[in-house]
């Protein structure tokens, strides 16, 4: 059993809690409160839930993470992909804008927080690491090439729908002719401001003479000063009348309890998709948790993180919340801005409630178009396609995985996207492992070191093949191998002995145990003997257990230089007789 | 492209026919022909089909193979756990009887047969290698106990169904009182005798003085006695008449030209299930050819065998069969009897349609029940549980994938079985290498050797940290790397330099070249410095092209021993200074 205190991180910081982390944890809970009101609120609109669906969402969850999570700058909540995920899941189960459709959206995150919960308790944290980098980085940038098609309807004041680049297109080009002229304009200044924000506004102040501080908090406030002044225009020149979509009332309220669903037929169908929800989220969450960690010498402990997202999942389903977790941006602000313990995430719940409960009236004209532009500048700085090009010239089949979860993404949905991902990883993984690189070896004159005869000038015996087997041999490769041999002795005749050089065959499985016996059989018919060299500690404690030492006809030399000195020697004596 | 011959191996072997090849054929196509009437008609039986189904599957799809394939002995047909294969797919879209049925079985023969035709064109023969030893020991044991119990029910004259072993058990003993005691008497007679030709005749017939060479024809030819025998009786007392199910009338006719169906909802349903067999058949069939081919120094062309076995599919789906691969006892017979070439095979054909032309009405009373204990007792010498115990002792791992193989096979059936089974295996061997071995490596006194400081005395500097590293380094086990040696390292501030010692790193993928820039920039940090050695050529290479070690704070070693003498050497003289 694991101790109380490393199942709540909080009853070991907190007690150590003092007015130097108080002002740090203050500081950067007012910038990342000010920054999260219109986030949330986007997010939510991209999950097609109403806008204080993201509010909720950041509240209970962040208290929840901040009791069982170990991140001290991790600000759990609303992110990009999940939402989207979560659009594209609970669209297929409900019409968006019924009751149904939030229901949906709150047994989601129950399933998914319990997934990780259990995830967590089975200290099954290393599931994380089946996805590889390559996959996620082709499965975050094609994720984020989808939510900026997604928004641009709310750019154009156009419906239309799709959870594909194709169906989305399809649908904006087809109701093109609606077009809101008014909407376009406020879309693109916000998308135009929120761009100058992130990339040229901190440099232009600095250069009037602003200091650095100031101007890095003037950043953070970009999309609050966006919120307002779009706010402002709609409300002064009554735009909504017009045809401009605004968010309309938003009940002033702290988060309600909820009660998620519990209808098998709708968890059957959610539960697949809530466990991709899961690990996406996971994974997401732990990079950056330990990215952050990094910088301050501290560790993360994956498994008691699934339990730290679990809780915070399962707090967003009976708080009319969404799935949530640990999200890229407001965490490396919360960072930046000097949060020193979970508490942060603590003010910061504290703050939004305010806002939950008080603001909501404020942002009845804000046009869904500034939102929109919101989430259009977030998600562009997650689209990096020069991970194709480093992968490219990296490895072929590292680029194969990207090329293609991105393709797949955009092409039929994020689901199916990172499902192909990791099969196309995995499958990838097993086809090199097929054909193992195996090269025949010669001794380094002068050394006891044994190298490839193509690559290195290297003494060699033409009665003795050694070949240096360059991958574990189980069951996928295990013929490979067998092959291999027969095809080496039919070309040469000379040979007396064979030595598999095993410094690089960190397993034998009992398929390959299977091939090595009928290999062993084959050259014991046709007088050829057969060794075996450098074999690991693990592996021979293995082959033991199968008696395989007894029945092969040469021997298991601990050094290949072993090897090569009996059996060179044993050959020139023959050959001298 | 590939040339004719290769693709139509007949064209070589054709033009060197003669009468030494033509006599060795002659003998081993009676002797199979014999051996084949009666388990052909058994095992349509075992398909659902009607029993002039098996000798049809058995007559096209032989001449095809005989042109296509690469195997002197196969013998190519319906076989055991293909039959049952069939039997539970069809089941799943059509009633047993009906026309629909023999229709669904045609569309999976061509299904299957493009598919194998298909994978021979591409090349991907290895597929087959992505079933373990063990799964398919497994997988073949759990058949061989599915059929078996699925033909009690012609051994007790009961009506039953199902397609797992609960199911089967259930539906036996629900109707255990419709017990028909001639059909058990003959049943039991029959099996007990097809036992004893299979285990004691050839002993007992040799020991009062025959010769071998006839007690062998004559234990083949045992179970046609028992279809002799069986069906006098049936006929001279009239058993067919007091409840003793028969055969009945079988059409006297050659293989009709037969049309699958094509209809789209059909072939979706098939496709999965088409696969399954396509690849349970190719390993069965491989497996055979390649032990039969070993035994006289012949090598078989896996890619070409798909496309051998894809025709035959072809050619049965068009000539009344059903799905057909080469057999193991048929092909064992075939060689033992001195077949030399593929036309043993042309010549077995042709032994069948004389049988399906002339012989047919001979068999109109005999009695089902002769044909479950033909297939009972072909069928358990396929059962073989020991593969349990050899792999408890060897792995753990391969235990658990051979024995839920076992389990979901008995318990889900023969798709899920095989699923799972491919499942498991990969996912353990996923999960093994997730957590690779590391070992601490030292110098082994007065040699340039250096091995496991906890299994060996060796010598070693307590600046510098030489880890083997015994697997690749990829997208699963690149995060535990990471985490290793920042462990490593908390535990341990004397150490200056960090030599990961890469003779059993056979690649490096894209995410685990990402971790190493990662580890290289933190302990540039923290002043430590961090060296490859023993770096295999095709990894350096591509490390190259990933411009690593360019940026590496330390150095690419050659050898171990290389990185020793530098490296302790720089220490000693700084702790001289």
């Amino acid at each position: 059993m694991r101790k109380l205190t490393t199942l709540m991180p909080i009853l070991v910081w907190g007690k150590n809690y003092g007015r130097a982390q108080l002002s740090g944890d203050l500081i950067a809970a007012v910038i990342v409160t000010i920054m999260l009101i219109p986030q949330s609120l986007a997010y939510a609109l991209l999950a097609g839930l109403p806008p204080e669906a993201g509010l909720y969402a950041s509240i209970v969850p962040i208290l929840l993470y901040a009791a069982f999570g170990t991140s001290n700058a991790l600000a759990v909540g609303p992110v990009a992909v999940v939402s989207l995920m979560t659009a594209a899941t609970v669209g297929e189960v409900a019409a968006q804008g019924t009751a149904g459709y939030a229901v949906a959206a709150l047994t989601l995150a129950l399933l998914s927080g319990t997934m990780l919960l259990l995830m967590g308790l089975l200290r099954l944290g290393f599931v994380a690491n089946f996805l590889s980098h390559p996959v996620i980085a082709g499965f975050i940038t094609a994720s984020g090439i989808l939510i900026a098609f997604s928004q641009l309807k709310h750019i154009l004041g156009i419906p239309a729908a799709g959870h594909t680049l194709p169906e989305i297109v399809e649908s904006l080009s087809h109701n093109l002719g609606q077009l809101n002229i008014l909407t376009l304009i406020i879309g693109i200044a916000a998308t135009a401001f929120l761009f100058w924000v992130r990339k040229g506004m901190k440099r232009t102040l600095i250069g009037m003479g602003t200091e650095p501080r100031i101007a890095d908090i003037a950043q953070k406030a970009g999309p609050v000063a966006a919120v307002v002044f779009t706010t402002l225009a709609v409300w002064v020149f009554g735009l909504d009348e017009k045809g401009v979509r605004i968010v309309g009332s938003v009940p002033q309220s702290l988060p309600p309890f909820t009660l998620p669903s519990f209808a098998p037929e709708l968890v059957s169908a959610l539960f697949l998709p809530a466990l991709l929800i899961s690990i996406i989220g996971f994974v997401e969450s732990i990079s950056v948790a330990e990215t952050l960690a990094a910088k301050k010498r501290q560790r993360i402990d994956p498994d008691q993180e699934l339990i730290g997202l679990g809780a915070a999942n399962i707090g967003a389903a009976f708080s009319g919340g969404y799935p949530v977790t640990g999200g890229f941006a407001r965490s490396v602000v919360n960072f930046d801005a000097g949060a020193e313990t979970p508490a942060a995430g603590a003010f910061t719940a504290i703050g939004l409630a305010f806002a939950a409960v008080a603001l909501t009236p404020l942002i009845y004209f804000l046009p869904t178009a500034t939102l929109a532009a919101t989430i259009i500048v977030a998600v562009l700085s997650l689209v990096d396609l020069t991970i194709l090009k480093h992968t490219w010239r990296y490895s072929r089949a590292d680029f194969a995985a990207v090329f293609s979860t991105i393709l797949l993404t955009l092409g039929l949905g994020v689901e199916a996207g990172v499902s192909a991902g990791v099969l196309i990883s995995v499958a990838l993984h097993l086809y090199k492992t097929s054909r193992p690189h195996v090269a025949e070896v010669g001794l380094v004159p002068g050394t006891q070191h044994f190298r490839n005869i193509r690559r290195h000038t290297v003494e060699i015996d033409p009665t003795l093949l050694t070949l240096r087997i360059d991958e574990s041999l189980y069951f996928v490769n295990a013929r490979f191998l067998e092959s291999l041999i027969r095809d080496r002795l039919a070309q040469n005749s000379k040979v007396k002995n064979i030595v598999l050089m095993c410094s690089a065959v960190n397993e034998i499985d009992y398929s390959a145990l299977e091939t090595l016996e009928s290999l062993n059989e084959w050259l014991t018919d046709i007088g050829v003997g057969l060794h075996l060299s450098e074999v690991k500690g693990p592996v021979m404690d293995r082959l033991k257990r199968g008696h395989f030492p007894d029945e092969l006809n040469g021997q298991i030399f601990m050094s290949q230089y072993d090897a090569w000195r009996e059996l060179t020697n044993g050959a020139k004596a023959e050959a001298a007789e």
